[in-house]
């Protein structure tokens, strides 16, 4: 597949985001490192450097709010729908974790209106995955435990992944999803039965 | 307490790290948020704005190194100790959030040799809190998971308390510690027995 050249900008201002932080990465910085002589010639691919930290933002957001759409609809108990919840985040994290680091990171930095929008999404996202936990307490399928906690703890527990993973970890994304998702829903202790 | 100068001056500079990220934090800002008219009056109490984020980072780094000490020269079990270490990290995130915030997100602008002894430290402690949760799986206390796995996971889980706990919120630090600990230990499902 062939890329275009704006492709390319949002790819190189990804990595440089995560690499500089959004606040010190220059015009000048990203022209240089898309092969441009001036940071003029970027303005005719793209509009400003927010604009593209905006979209790198509203495009993760976006992908998350339509992932929980498609699992919030399945016919499923709470417990498969939390496991496939914690999938999903790993697997995004792990085939796009530049794009994800920036996200996680960098969206401080999006002024208004583009913050409150980025917040509104964040807070619905949570809020559907917050329902999904209160649900497994209410059916009883998990512990009586403060719902906000289990949520933040999971949402956090699962950040470090794509810091940390590369294909040559002697450990495919499925163990690894397999090995979190059990230290999460039944803890790193044996049971004593 | 009367605070000394310089000890303000350290309060203020986490703050502003913490706020605007330290790249973007000048002496001007550090200055004026202090109270001085000039930043050159800030170089009869501190060396430099590295000297700032050298002294904070390595500071909190010690600090996790001495509760690593005495929880390890305790006679206790893998398990036990894996709680009261989990136990030290959510207390010392909440007693210090904006100094634990900038040794969390703001370390990688330290320069050489203090990167590599900063780092060096942080590999120190993540060794030592490995080996206890290897000890917990060769007990049989745990399970058979990946040990790095269930160390990154426990670290990073953690971190999002500190942006999130006030004391207003209708929950103690004690039991914020108590539910984290059962969710990462004995997990959010219910044990079907």
């Amino acid at each position: 597949m062939i890329k275009s050249k704006k492709q390319i900008i949002y790819e190189v201002a990804a990595k440089l985001f995560k690499e500089k932080g959004y606040p010190v990465t220059s015009m000048r910085d990203l022209a240089a490192a898309v092969g441009l002589k001036k940071a003029s010639g970027l303005y005719s691919h793209i509009g400003s450097k927010e604009e593209l930290l905006q979209n790198i933002c509203l495009n993760n957001a976006k992908h998350y709010l339509k992932g929980m759409k498609s699992i919030e609809s399945l016919i499923a108990s709470p417990t498969k729908k939390t496991r496939l919840l914690i999938d999903f985040h790993i697997k995004t994290a792990i085939e796009n974790p530049t794009s994800v680091t920036v996200f996680n990171d960098e969206w401080q930095h999006l002024s208004e209106p583009f913050l409150a929008d980025f917040l509104e999404m964040r807070r619905d996202y949570e809020k559907r995955f917050f329902s999904i936990i209160v649900e497994g307490i209410e059916r009883k399928e998990f512990k009586s435990i403060n719902p906000t906690l289990a949520l933040y703890t999971i949402l956090s527990s699962i950040k470090w992944v794509h810091y940390w993973y590369r294909p040559d970890r002697s450990i495919s994304v499925q163990q690894l999803t397999d090995n979190i998702i059990a230290l999460l829903l039944t803890g790193i202790e044996k049971n004593l039965r």
